[in-house]
This record gives C-alpha cells, sequence and structure tokens, in this order.
C-alpha cells in the first residue's frame, strides 16, 4: 500500500475542520498528523468535537507547534484575512487546500472590493488555482495552493460553466436564488444563529450583494470568454444543518429549449462520479445528497416562454466545502478522484 | 356589544379549519355554532385537534347536520373541487368565505387547464369575489361568496399589485421564488410530508408550473389593465411548520429604482393595519409574522442594474389563508378589520 | 372600563421580556409604560424583536430612565443575583412579580448553596410570596413580590403538590424526568446553543443536581407538612423552541391506585382555567399548550407494582413564565385570573 | 481478498433497508445480491429512496424472485408478524438476522401476551439467539438465526445487563425514560409522524406498558440470574430524525456508590470498538453517535442518597438496528466486528 500522505488541518475547531477529520480518517493514503486551532490548542478534538471521541486524533495545538517538516498538505480552515496571512509563511514545499475566500479572487482589486481591506500575499493570490474540481481538474493536479470554492458557489457553478461555456444560454438575466443550511455560518456563538432563532423561520441576508458573487462571476466571466457577467444571487437561510439547494432562472439563446441544456450537462458530466444529473422530472433535494460529496443537478423548462430553471443540491459541508476539499487532496496527489469520498449520503 | 354572527365552519379538521377556531373563538362578534366535517364527523375537535380541548366548541358534525337556518357565515376549508359542490348547494342568503383554489379563477377554460376537470358552478365562479383583502376591499364588502386567495398568491400579489399598477415595473422577467412551511400541504398522511422526509430538507415542486400561477397572473394582468402578465415561479417546502417567504426578482422600467418602487408600497400601504413595509435594508423574516395577520414587505436594489428585489413574508396559515378570511369576514359584516386579529406574533 | 395598571418590564430583552410584551400588549386592564434593558437601552423594542414591529410600544431605556413614579407593577426579568438588587432599589409602593430565581428560595442558606453566593435582599427573600398561582393564590393576591416559579418546577409541582397534601403517594422515590425546549436558556449568544448544535441532538445537563430542585423540594416539602423531600430531577433539553413535557415516576401508598390519584387531581383542578386533567389515556405533548397558559396533564398506571407515571405539559415562556406572571398579576390587582391570557394555543 | 458474502436484504424500503444499503455498499465483505420488498417491487432503488442513486444497485423484487439458491446471508427488515412466517420458509443454509421483533422472546406465551396473537414459527423462536453484539458474541457467532434487538432495549441494555450481572444494583425500582427520534417509527404514512405534528412536539407514548419491555426484563432476569425483573419504561418522541438517549433511574445495593457502577462498566467494555464510557462528567448526547455504531454511556450519582443514573446514546437506525444488524453479521461470519463499519458520526 502506498505511503500515507502526513496533513494537518489548520482551524480544525470549526465546522469544516470536523468535516475533514470525518473524511481524512478514513482515507487510505492521508494520515492526520497535525490539528491546530487557536482558542482550543492544548484540549483533545473529543473535547470541542464529543461526536469524534471515539477516534484516535493528535491533540489540537497552536499553529508554531505543528510539526512542519513532518508534513506534506496542509487544510487551510482558518477565517478568511488570517488565512492569508499564514499561509505566506508556510514553507514552500507544503501543497495547500485554503477552505477560505482568500485566493479565490485572482484580482487584488476585486478582492479588496468585496473584502474590505488589501490582500496581504498578492502574490500567491496569483499563484493559487480555484479548486471548482469538477472544471479545473488539469490545474489542480500541478497546483502549490488551491482555494476551494465557496459553497453557494460551487452549487450554481457546476450546472452553469458548462452552460456557459456552449454558448447557449443569455450572459444576462442570471438570477441564482440559493436556500442553505446554517453550518454555512460556522460554528461562532452569534444570538442571531441560536436555535430558537433560526428554527421556524427562512430568511434572506445581503440581498443584492452577498461576496460569493465574486467567485461565482470571475468563474462565469472565464467560461464566456472574457465578456463580463453579471449575476442576481440571493442567500438565504433555511432551518436545517446542512446543504444548498440552488435554484437558478435562465435565459436561453433564442431557438434553444431547456432539454438542450441537460444534454450539455449530461455530456459533461456522464464519467463523472460525483455530479450527476437527475432524470426526467425530478428536482433533487438536499437530503438527497447530505453527508456525500454528490452535486445533483437537473434543468426544467419553465413556461416563461425562452426561460430554464436549474436545481443544483449539495452538502455544503462536503462538496461545498470539506469534501471537495479532500477530492481535490485527491487530483493533486494523483489518487482515485473518490479515494476516501465513497461515504453513502445519509438519510434519514 | 353588536348580536355575534352566527358562523359555520366547513371543512373543520384541516389545518386552516382549527386556525380558524383559534381566530374566531376569541372574536367578539362571531360565534362558531357549527363543525363539519366528513370523516371526524360525531368526534369533539379536541380529538381531532388536542390543543383545542380547553374551549368550548360545538361538536363536530355531518355537512347536512349543520344547522343552515341559524347560520349566517360560513367558511368552506372543504378540498378543492368539493368545495365547488357543497357550495351551490348552500342556501342564497348565507355569505361564504370559500378557502379553496374554486373560486379564484374566474374564467372557465383557465381553470380547466390548471385543475383538470370542468367547474362545476360556473355560475357561482363568476359572482365570487377574489379576496385579497387590502386590494379588492370595496367588492368584497358586497360580495355574497369571497374566494380567499392562496397562501403564495397572497405573499407575492401583496407587493406586485400595486407596483403594475404604477407602470414602473417590465410585465415580463418577474420571477417569484416562494419558500414554505409545511403545513400548506395540509394534513393528509403522505409519505412526503412525514417529519423524517421534510427535516433536514429543501425541496423544490412543481417547478415550471404551479397551479397557483393562475391566480397570480391573473390578478397582475388585470392590474396591467389586461395585458397578459406571465410569471415565473417556484414553490419550495422548507423544514418549517407556517411561513411563506417570497422572493421576487424584478425589472424596472428604464430610469426607475428600487427606492420609488419602495415609495409606492409605502405610500399604498400606509394606512393598512397588516401590510408594512420594512426600514430600509432590513429584509423581513417569517419568524416576524407567525400567528399573525401581517404581511411585511421590503424593497432591495439589486447589483444587476436596472433589477430590484422584493423580499415578502406571511404566515401561510393566518395572512395566507385563515387570517385572511376572518379579515374578509370583517370587512362583508362592516366590522373594524382587525377585529379578532390583534394576536401578536409568536416568537420564538 | 377600568383604567388601565401602567406597568414596567425590566430586562425586556430576553425571551421572557418579549413573550410578556405579547401578552401584556392587549390586556385590558393593563399598560406598558416603560421597557428596560442595558445593552439595548436606546432601540426601538422592534430592533431587537422584529416581529414587534407593528406594535405601538415605548423605547427602551435604561433602569434609571424608568418613570418610576407612573408605575404601578413591575416585570422583572433580569438575570439572576442582578434580579435582587434592583428590586432592592425599587419604591416600596410597586408591586413586583420577579422571573428570576432571586426570591423563590426563602432559606438564605439554602440559596447560598445552591446559587454560589449570600442573598444580598435576605428581607426581600422572606418577604416574597411563591407565585405558583394555582396553589398559593390567597398569598399571592395580597403580596407586594412575588416570586415567579421557574418553569420545570411549575410543570413538576402542579401535579405534585396536591397528591403530596393528599398523604397518597411515597415522599421518596419521586423522579422527575423533563423535557425542555431551548428558549429556556435564553437568548444568551452561547455556542452549545447554536442551531446547528440543538438540531437533531437531545441532551441531558446538569444531572443529579439543577437549581431547580431548590424550589421543587421547598414546596414539596411544605405540602408534606414539613417533612424533608428529596427528589430526583434531570432536565433534558430537545430541538424545538418552547414546551416542557415532565415525566413524573412515583410510588403510590400501599392500597392506592393511580385512578386515585387522577381523581385527587380532577377535583383540585375541576374550577380551574388554566390546569386541566386529560381523559383517560391520553398523554398530553407540547404542541397542546404550545402559546397559551395551560397546564396539561394525566397519571398512568405503571406495570410494576404501586407505582404511576405522571405527564404533565406546559409552555415554559407561558405557564413557565410570563403567562404565569401576568396570572399573578390579575390575582394581585384582582382581575379575572384569565384577563389578556385567553390566547388560544398555535397548532401547528 | 476473501470473498465476499453474497446477502439479500428483505423489506429494503423501509429506514433499516435504506440504511443496511448504506452500511453494506462499502463493506469489503458483503455484496448486495438482493433487494426485496412488496409495495416497491419493480421499482429501481433510487426511485424509492432517491439518496441511493449514486450507487449501484440490483432492482427490486418481490419475495419469490429473490435467487436464494445465489444467496448466504440475509438481513430481515420486514414488519412484525409478517417476518415469522417468511423466515419459516427459507431454506435452512441461509444465516439470518432479523430486524423485527419476532424471534426476540424466547417463550411463545411472553410474545402472545405482548404482540397479540399466537407465534406461528416457535420452533425458530426457539432457535434463535438474541442479538446484543457485545452481551451475547459467543453465540451469535454461531447461531443461524439471529433477533436483532430492538432500539430502545439496546441503549438500555448495554448499560444494565453488566450491572445486573454485578449484583451491586436492586432489581427493582429500575426506570428507564428514552426518548427517541421518529425514525423509530418507520416509514409509514401516519397522520401522527407527518412533519407539522412532531415538530415543536415531546410526545410520550405507550406510558406504562410498552412492547420494548419484553425484551428488556427477558435479558435482565437472565442477567439477574433467573429472577424475575420488572422495569418501568417510558418511550418518548422527540422532533429529530435519529438518535435515542436513555436516562436510567437505579437503586444501588447499600454502600455501593456510582463510581463503582462506571468502574464496571469500563471494566466491561475496555476492549469494545463501539461502547465507550464517558469521562467524568459528560453526558453524552445523540448528535455525538449520529450516523456511527456508538453507545456512549455515562453514569452519575444522584443526590437521593442510594441512587445513580445513567445516560445512554445511541443512532437507533444504526447500533440500535442497522449497525448492529452488520456487526451481527461481522460476527457470524467471522469477520472483525467493525467491518464496514468505521463511519464516523456525522456532526453537525
Amino acid at each position: 500500500m502506498a505511503k500515507k500522505i502526513p496533513v494537518a488541518i489548520l482551524g480544525a475547531s470549526g465546522y469544516t475542520g470536523a468535516e475533514l477529520v470525518r473524511l481524512l480518517y478514513n482515507h487510505p493514503h492521508a494520515e492526520i498528523i497535525s490539528l491546530a486551532a487557536e482558542t482550543n490548542a492544548g484540549k483533545e478534538m473529543a473535547e470541542v468535537y464529543p461526536h469524534l471521541r471515539a477516534l484516535d486524533l493528535p491533540k489540537i495545538t497552536t499553529l508554531p507547534e505543528v510539526k512542519w517538516n513532518e508534513i506534506q498538505a496542509v487544510f487551510c480552515c482558518l477565517p478568511h484575512a488570517a488565512s492569508q496571512e499564514i499561509i505566506a509563511q508556510l514553507p514552500r514545499n507544503l501543497r495547500i487546500i485554503d477552505l477560505s475566500a482568500d485566493f479565490r479572487i485572482y484580482d487584488g482589486a476585486t478582492y479588496e472590493k468585496w473584502y474590505g481591506h488589501p490582500h496581504k500575499a498578492l502574490g500567491l493570490q496569483k499563484e493559487a488555482v480555484y479548486g471548482l474540481s469538477e472544471i479545473y481538474r488539469a490545474a489542480i493536479k500541478n497546483a502549490r495552493l488551491v482555494a476551494n470554492p465557496g459553497c453557494y458557489p460551487t452549487s450554481a457553478l457546476l450546472p452553469l460553466v458548462p452552460l456557459m461555456n456552449s454558448g447557449k444560454i443569455s450572459l444576462d438575466g442570471i438570477i441564482i436564488d440559493a436556500k442553505s443550511g446554517v453550518t454555512g455560518a460556522g460554528r461562532k456563538a452569534l444570538q442571531e444563529n441560536l436555535f430558537a432563532e433560526i428554527n421556524e423561520d427562512v430568511r434572506a441576508y445581503s440581498v443584492g450583494g452577498h461576496r460569493h458573487v465574486a467567485e461565482i462571476e470571475q468563474t462565469l466571466s472565464a467560461a464566456a470568454l472574457g465578456t463580463k457577467v453579471t449575476v442576481t444571487f440571493t442567500p438565504q437561510v433555511v432551518p436545517m444543518n446542512r446543504g444548498i439547494l440552488s435554484t437558478i432562472y435562465l435565459k436561453m439563446v433564442p431557438g434553444i429549449v431547456a432539454a438542450e441544456l441537460k444534454e450539455i450537462l449530461e455530456l459533461q458530466y456522464e464519467n463523472e462520479l460525483f455530479v450527476k444529473i437527475m432524470p426526467m422530472g425530478h428536482a433533487p433535494s438536499t437530503r438527497e445528497v447530505k453527508g456525500a460529496n454528490h452535486c445533483f443537478i437537473n434543468v426544467f423548462e419553465d413556461r416563461s416562454p425562452g426561460r430554464a430553471i436549474i436545481v443544483s443540491v449539495i452538502d455544503n459541508l462536503v462538496k461545498g466545502a470539506s469534501g471537495q476539499a479532500v477530492q481535490n487532496f485527491n487530483i493533486m496527489f494523483g489518487f482515485p478522484e473518490d479515494t476516501g469520498l465513497n461515504q453513502v449520503a445519509v438519510f434519514p
């Protein structure tokens, strides 16, 4: 058996860190050597996440205590802004998958506009590869630094990039109405995310301008061969832990019908392990992908002539974060893409 | 004190029937004389709905057992199709608020197209008044038969009708993405609505063609002075009991900005008790109206130029059904519109 | 109509404060004159609780800004320990209903043992009346300071006190296994109460020694004519907003059967508006009392000979807190006990 | 690699059937050859459970269509009563793990008392081994027919059997107060299990006499060396999909303290992979075992002298059903006990 790649998880006490532990613990070619997290340094992982108690895991350390020389790959789950500072200081021989937003935007000015401060590692920003696995597989393979996509963008771009490439859809008027479980907001103690505040509620937020728009538009504009694409994007929180359902409204180029869009996606993804186009008429729902690295997609003809509706679902913590990170790890190190990612969805 | 209007609730064992009991029980000018429901006839209401045990209510009877000669107003919560047959046989002196879809569509052919069978009471269909209280108040006042609007349409039409009237928005490209609690599906034992199927799930259904489109388009086309309006409408079920949040995407007439749309709505609803336009930047969420007869609305400028986003929330069982029914009852009988409807929203 | 009693709510930005607003807003004999809360002073109540936006409420002030000379009754929802300091300084002419734990324990040493510090207002502690409305109605009527009972104790004591009085149950071996919604923990931003932590979880806490044991035992010991009663009490949090279900395990005095216990409770509560004994075999559940001031109780024969099981449910924010507080207000000021408390339970 | 054991799942369209698919699909020594289910025969599993769409599974067939001669092991998820009739007709060479209640009770009269009809396969009933893996491992190894324990009994017996064996606890007065997620009730369309009925509710049922008492008492009586043990057991449903938390109240033999009970359990389970005794003071909660085959247990000293409280949690669909079934399969066929059962708990 191949030697295991020794990995570190930085920011291990957030939800994406814990999810990486779940996915990597049984990965045949990865071994978790270090778990680092500032506030919880010194604790056992089981004190922070009691569901991991039965596992044999290293103690959480501070960042400086990580044994950098023993490690080959780093999963970075630190908050954005912090991430760029830490990663800039890591040894150059490490291969890094960054789950923050810090390296997703190629352009310094665009980054600054959406994130409110100048980027502190512009060189790395240019080096980074956007880790939408099925689309940028070739570049990811050789990347030293992969910027793991946001959860909302993953759910929207997997159907939209091939369609944009095809030239069969209108560049304007794309609307992405996304519904997310609460874990997308992380584990920080915020009043607005208390159980009693989220339960029995649906809320929209950042209406008209959420940060994830930046990476969606950057990627779609590239797919449109450089024509700037502007999208409408509304994120909403629904009372569940995991899952994103994106309902996407499109205008088609004259003469095109929804069935043709579906064919494009079927062709694009026919050999993919994780992206599946649903049978005629079935609208996928988030429970179908819970705990698994899948993206399930379907295309519907709208009754407004010339319009199509796409429904796309992922688990925000898996394909929308830690699962795609492991997939990118597999691509980077030459393992079959589903290594360690064969978990069956957990339903009910 | 004014004499109380004796009322009957037909179809009392569904969720809208139980909600009518909640709202009418303390209504100072209404008295529940009869509760009718086929399957549960002979039972006490407390056997069907144990949360009503402390109330002094009549026993559930069959429809023929209702003392029609003692009753002045009927709330009809029967399933559609059944409703039109029953209502056609009721004494002409009764004033009726029908919560089914049966009398919402004025046109026989349109009804047949969406509901799959010819209407059996076309004359009544023409007589019926669409009970969107704030918009059709004058007609409701004198109506014998009020067709209480659907829950989704109520949440969408309250913001859209005044805007359509104003001529400031484009007639085409209106998209209504709605998220609903599960009670909208009623109390029928369906596998798909079991707790374990709905919990931790968001699902879209009837994508590209839900029946409620018919009444939305009928009403918007009237507001557009007869120009046929076609909308895109996607309903979605989220894991909560009550509430609808509609996210509405609009194109504005050139030169118009979102703030002007908001002003139109503020002007339209400034004296209304139940429809409230939110302060700048606040996206209302469903918990804010739970248990109350409110519709909370806000308008946002989209970052796509020329586009606006509206967020509108109601409790589907109150303003979306039984609450609006009581409001219509108040209008019909000349009581102040909020009589019996002063319940404060229940949060958390 | 009687003049309205001007009231203040101190600690208005917690859940019990908001619930008092819901219940008092339509109370025909109370008027909310002041809302005070340290952290949110200066804000409109609608900024803190958007579901109250449609109400006409005073702005939140600091405590010193309350117009004490205009007020007759105070509802105090401050945290325990803070409450005793504030109340000690209030004008003597005010009648006070304290929802904290501060004045529930008559004995200074017992208070100190459970709450970890000496009581700072021992005189008031002795003056206070324990506000279990149905049991101590006469004393509440004349009290200046009422200590509103805890939520768990209310659910347990309403069935247990009459049984203890009757001498038909064993003093030892009483076990109270309670399941509560999350609002019992308040609105403080704690990681452990985030939606994603509570959802899909049941947890026990303070196993073997929760503070509410003190007031349960104090009250039961009084009912046992001074014999010290020790109970076993386990609180558990379940993923819902409101409601407490207490399952109570009892040994009966030899020769007694469960039906006799039920008769005792039926006799005790036959004229009560809020406490209802269920029909044979029906185990009440929390949804039956959600939003209402009820306590629903039933008694079951256990298959272990000589044992009975009681199931008792309340809404922790209503009968377990703010509703019982309003009930006590009504008793203190001579209004019918259900004034302002006729809300029908909200289901679903 | 060892040849895979070909297995059939009968009753594949229930929740335990789908969970077996999740656990067996990646099992290195099992291969699902047949899926049978009466009502859904002829369908793809993905039509019944869309979360299994990405898997390569056989089509669902009727029972007679199962290729019995190709199969070595059968997992039977049929409803009780049906199960005994089917199993009685299966070829004698098959090894069977029955997840129904049919073969859990050794005594015909006891079975008839609790299940309301005479057992139709009394011979098999005597042959069957009760499949509480950690307790009856040796007998399971050689069994042809294993009766997989009920979910509630598993959570209660894992802590209670060793304590009963030890003679350190009182035989009488054992109280098991259990809280379960809804999947324990299966996928049948019942009004009482609709989302809107379960959400925001806790309910007790079968108070004083649930069928699972029979297997609990049978097993505890055996552990008490034949002295008949009678327990009090109250099941409760809480609004979540998965998980059981049992709070168990015990009296200890004079002179014993809770720490000694804990030591007994630590000793008993120190080498077990799935049963873990928690560190001092930590009350395990259901989210800690969700999706995993664990049972987490802790023991607490009660403040009532001589009493201890045990908290025990499992995932009702895993250790409480399909996971324990796979564990028993591993024992029966000589595989390491955690083969295919290394899933990390899924949190949040």
